[in-house]
């Protein structure tokens, strides 16, 4: 017995793109989601690179309306819906799941620190019996270098038990492959094998939050990848996820990922966010992909120089991105 | 020239009651703001302490508009208006100017950390530009423990250049005095002597987030404190407050304040927040005060014990409260 088809592969936490005024630019939006799904990545709309926290509820439950509106496959979608609040995170739960989203990405709560295991487990427990929705698909968030509140393994194993179909992976952007293999071997394996038959029918599905650990994470049973990066990369980070265990260069594939997101992670740029907005901007030819939301800032015309030439020298592309007409 | 009265003093961050199924309790919260006036204690609701976070944008509104209602003044008001995101800062802060408020008090955005001094300016003038109000006086949260994301001399140095009139103060809650004086020597003193007279119609007010460094403050030139204990012990810390100068015994005072405090913030209670609303709850005979939302959790039986025990050994009091009727 197998649970039915959940999403997995290649995801990216789509960055939002700002009018002059700091407005969400609806039309911008769409098309590169649009263009993310050409290339087989899904969209982790509202993740830490969307500028999610940045945003108003009014605007992320906006912007979501219009995607679906637009005719965007909601089963290619995971909204990042945590806050800091039950009330408002069970509110953005409730939007994603009932405009029939393919799961949602959880931050913990994340204002008050050393907050303990009961706390938090209270906290997701709450959620899920508020949202009270059978097709509920949690994925919880484990950022710690953003969020510094995480995800433990005692934590997942105590909501796994009380909420296993409403449990139903996670992110690890912790940056650690060592804590990723230890979710890993924890709670992913457990859908096969003769000592786990009694949870036969249900898996924890481990996305990794950087493409530089997804051989890994495929071959340690994780299921892909969330990753900022894919905003800008992603058919090369697919071509690896639908390839890993078939292609004989998966290992040079893997390097190669590595060498894009080395480029856009350099400590020379304020942010990954900044200098993947600015991207966008280069190859669609449209300068107002490069604005980002206060406390971020966007790149100096000198970082820009710098981007544009590193990105040439590595003979980065992002074919058929185009500049959208107006907006 | 002299700039018009400002809210000075000793200040509550207004620890928000909840109803079984996690409601906020606006009868309790109003009943708790009026004991906390009665005690000479102003209100900084939507704190730290307050949960604020925790509250969704709407319970937010709802219970300041409900505070205003019932009679509160709100000149005796500084609210909490600092989110993550510039819109619902510039909503919530526009709400409590529109209702009088003596001033808002302003976490910087605390999602993602690293963020540079050129952010968190864009960020708080943007707030400063959009709420667009003469009355606007923003007093800076400092609180590197819980937010992470601090406010820097270099930073309050910006923004006082840039908007003199609307950036009134800071609380510092960094819990180390060397900062605290650092901020006092940089900026409380400007409206005395004959270096500053160019700035001498404006001050810069500094209250510390914990009594405990309440004489230190206002023998530095600071004006008061924001203190979670405040909740519990008004009438002693405001008595140190208006004799600080004055009386005798001002050292022993704060000696006796300190007693209290460390009581409350020991490492034996999940939180000092849970602890507050435990002893209102033993003071008040009325269990209801217990609540926390997670992921905070609230005292066990055998901690409130614990704490039971402790402040009767020091003779605690809280002289006034009374159960509220119904709620």
């Amino acid at each position: 017995m197998i649970a039915i088809a959940r999403i997995r592969g290649v995801l990216a936490p789509v960055v939002t793109p700002f009018k002059a005024d700091l407005a969400p630019d609806r039309q911008r939006f769409i098309a590169h989601c649009k263009w993310l799904l050409s290339q087989n990545c899904g969209l982790a709309v509202f993740g830490t690179n969307s500028e999610a926290n940045s945003l108003s509820m009014e605007e992320r439950a906006m912007l979501l309306d219009e995607l679906v509106a637009a005719g965007v496959d909601p089963a290619r979608m995971m909204p990042g819906t945590g806050c800091c609040s039950i009330m408002e995170t069970v509110k953005l739960t409730k939007q994603a799941i009932g405009n029939g989203c393919a799961g949602v990405l959880m931050l913990p709560p994340f204002y008050y620190k050393d907050v303990s295991e009961e706390g938090l487990y209270r906290y997701f427990s709450e959620v899920v019996q508020r949202v009270a929705d059978a097709r509920l698909k949690i994925y919880l968030y484990h950022i710690p270098p953003v969020a510094v509140v995480g995800i433990t393994t005692g934590l997942v194993e105590r909501l796994l038990a009380a909420y296993p179909n409403a449990i139903a992976g996670m992110k690890d952007s912790s940056g650690d492959w060592n804590n990723t293999k230890t979710f890993l071997d924890a709670f992913a394996a457990r859908s096969a094998g003769p000592a786990s038959t009694a949870r036969a029918a249900r898996t924890f599905d481990v996305f990794v939050g950087s493409e530089s650990f997804l051989l890994a994470n495929m071959r340690n049973g994780g299921v892909g990848t969330i990753s900022a990066t894919a905003n800008v990369n992603p058919a090369a980070i697919y071509k690896l996820y639908s390839q890993w265990d078939t292609a004989d260069d998966a290992d040079q594939q893997q390097l190669k990922l590595n060498v894009v997101r080395e480029v856009f992670s350099s400590r020379k740029f304020p942010s990954m966010i900044a200098a993947l907005k600015q991207a966008i901007a280069i190859y669609a030819d449209d300068p107002a992909w490069r604005t980002v939301r206060p406390p971020l800032v966007e790149l100096t015309p000198e970082q820009t120089k710098t981007l544009t030439a590193e990105l040439k020298a590595i003979g980065f592309a992002m074919p058929g991105v185009r500049r959208v007409s107006k907006g």
